[in-house]
């Protein structure tokens, strides 16, 4: 089944490619569909009464697939250029108090690290630094248990990735949300999506989380330059807006028209303006491409296999240093080798054999992504190059 | 000329298309352009250390042409999903003091408006409104009289279009800058182009702005979804960054590494994350296929003849209200029709002929759009229909 969908995916024709996680490459099949919705956009507008129907069903086609694959409500869902906008934008509408505090794991991109620095010193918050990096062996209550040392009763959000970019792990947000609230029912659970959209099932936990960010970019091969975010209900009705443009409002009302409840009462309020339609066309073609590939079941477990298989081959090399003590049931696998100083040259190293992983930035180490259209295949290539490079 | 150009351009081959300030149509060669950046992005990645030099090479060659058109600095220059992400985000990191106020004429669009009501009320700014509606006889010293009146010495911003959305009216930035600078240093001029870029000549003007917003989708003809703005190197030196991502950075830091001087030093501090590269290209082929086809000069003098002859057709029509006494030397033609109750039912009408000219929402009245690929036939066209209607 995957050697079909393979075939459709130009870019993995020529390459070894492990770096679903930083982006995924796009099916032929989801280029063709954003043509195809240009030149029907072309063909009822570009701006003219007929164009808005199809715009507006673009958006709610693909706005209905989300919520599906996110178990969440349509109007919880907004759409956004990247993940970034999708969680920084909605957290500066936040009716924060002087001295409220933000908690953020260690295992955060550094650019949501960087937003909530700026954040936390514009409305003089706390930045609190939840530490998962130390933890020896990753599990469930392990986090648990840290986290309630972390957890008080000014903490206003806590900013998580649902699976962390470095590490993989997978973490429990009912558990997480549930604890939180203990300690503030007016806290916001804030999660990042780069990881576990398009990669694991997310559809029990996303109403868990008050704000998750997803991208179609990275492990749903989808086109770049669109995302999407759920806000909960409570997230929608207490906080505002911060960059608003015509999607965020109801109505275009003129400037001495009254002002008041010009805005979307749904997650629409948190979108801005105008934006790359013919995108949404190739990531719903993709999304069912690989729906149809493999059932969400049959995947998690060829992927497990397949990064199970990984994980125990480099375990056999005395070089390597695996970063978890065991294996995952999903596609990341990091791991560090104690002779190679120069991280970015091993990379490119491999890159000359047409292998393509990623060294992540916090902290430095390799990380390795395998896809449902991943091969065993591709896997010994991995292992052989490495065995020779090290 | 143009002739060979319109053939390149689907979706005027079955309208009389009057609304590229709402949005143009983009050429067939633009689109591909497009197609053949992702292929090559594809081909290169979509993340491997091959494909970083063709990405960073197509943002410079962008912001090239874009800081050529503007007549500023590549370094000031940042792309944007929009105008109102262009716009709005960089307002939210001005060091704004309590009860400095925001001074917005009354012809903006609504988007603006809201985004600057909702910043004054989270702020504490006051919102002052600088009436340009009401002007009956609309000319440069008259605008800079008037200004004068509203501007005191806590007015921080101003914020205006080069070309007024409803009125099509050409604002003197120059004067309006030396007015602002007068009453206040430490001012900062904030520029809509949205009606400007792709229409009129701006080189000679952004420069008087702190920030100037563009957009590739509307008098361009390039793609939706990609925009960009100038911002003055005070404006970069003396704001803050407000929505973060791995753009806005230098480097992307570990969370426990130093955290000062992270940020570009230059406009990309504004930048968030993730775009959709292939626009760019897009973008570049249309501004490429308009500026061979017509000369700067040739295109303004065209533009203004065409738009004269529906002006003045336009007013020997009883019922048609002008909403300018004269015509003007660009492309924005304006006007009501007393008879006309519903605009949006007349409108619809002559979109069953093919024909597509907008509802302005603010003041209600309809907006014609010449642009260099209009046509003196489409104009005689635009109004026998009107004459039949009315």
């Amino acid at each position: 089944m995957s050697i079909k969908l393979r075939s459709l995916i130009p870019s993995l024709s020529d390459k070894i490619y492990f770096n679903y996680g930083g982006q995924g490459p796009l099916p032929t099949p989801s280029l063709q569909k954003i043509i195809n919705s240009w030149e029907k956009l072309q063909k009822l507008g570009p701006f003219t009464n007929n164009v808005w129907p199809y715009i507006h069903n673009e958006i709610i086609l693909t706005k209905e697939i989300l919520a599906n694959l996110m178990g969440v409500n349509l109007k919880n869902i907004a759409l956004s250029e990247n993940i970034s906008t999708g969680m920084v934008l909605p957290l500066w509408g936040i009716d924060f108090l002087e001295g409220d505090e933000i908690l953020i794991s260690d295992c955060e991109h550094p650019g949501i690290v960087a937003a909530s620095r700026e954040l936390c010193q514009r409305l003089k918050l706390k930045l609190n630094i939840f530490p998962i990096q130390k933890i020896r062996h990753l599990d469930d209550q392990v986090i648990i248990n840290e986290l309630k040392k972390y957890l008080k009763k000014n903490t206003k959000i806590l900013i998580i990735s649902h699976i962390l970019w470095n590490f993989g792990y997978e973490i429990p947000l009912k558990q997480l949300k549930h604890e939180l609230e203990k300690v503030n029912k007016n806290s916001y659970l804030i999660v990042d999506g780069a990881q576990s959209f398009g990669h694991i099932e997310i559809k029990e936990n996303v109403r868990y989380s008050d704000l998750y960010a997803i991208t179609s970019h990275k492990w749903a091969c989808g086109p770049e330059g669109l995302g999407a975010f759920y806000v909960s209900d409570r997230f929608i009705k207490n906080t505002r807006p911060t960059i608003i443009g015509w999607k965020s409002l109801k109505k275009e009302q003129g400037i001495y028209e009254p002002s008041e409840n010009l805005l979307h009462e749904d997650a629409r309020k948190f979108e801005i303006a105008t934006s790359c339609i013919p995108l949404l066309a190739g990531l719903r073609e993709s999304l069912s491409l690989f729906a149809e590939n493999t059932s969400s079941k049959e995947k998690n477990k060829n992927i497990s296999i397949m990064s199970n298989k990984l994980w125990f081959q480099l375990s056999e090399f005395n070089d390597v240093d695996l970063v978890l003590k065991y294996p995952l049931k999903n596609g990341i696998v990091s791991f560090s080798i104690n002779k190679i100083i120069d991280k970015n040259k091993f990379v490119k190293q491999l890159g000359l054999k047409n292998i393509w992983i990623r060294v992540i930035e916090d902290p430095k180490w390799f990380r390795v992504c395998i896809h449902q259209i991943s091969t065993e295949k591709e896997i010994e290539l991995l292992i052989n190059e490495i065995k020779l490079l090290i």
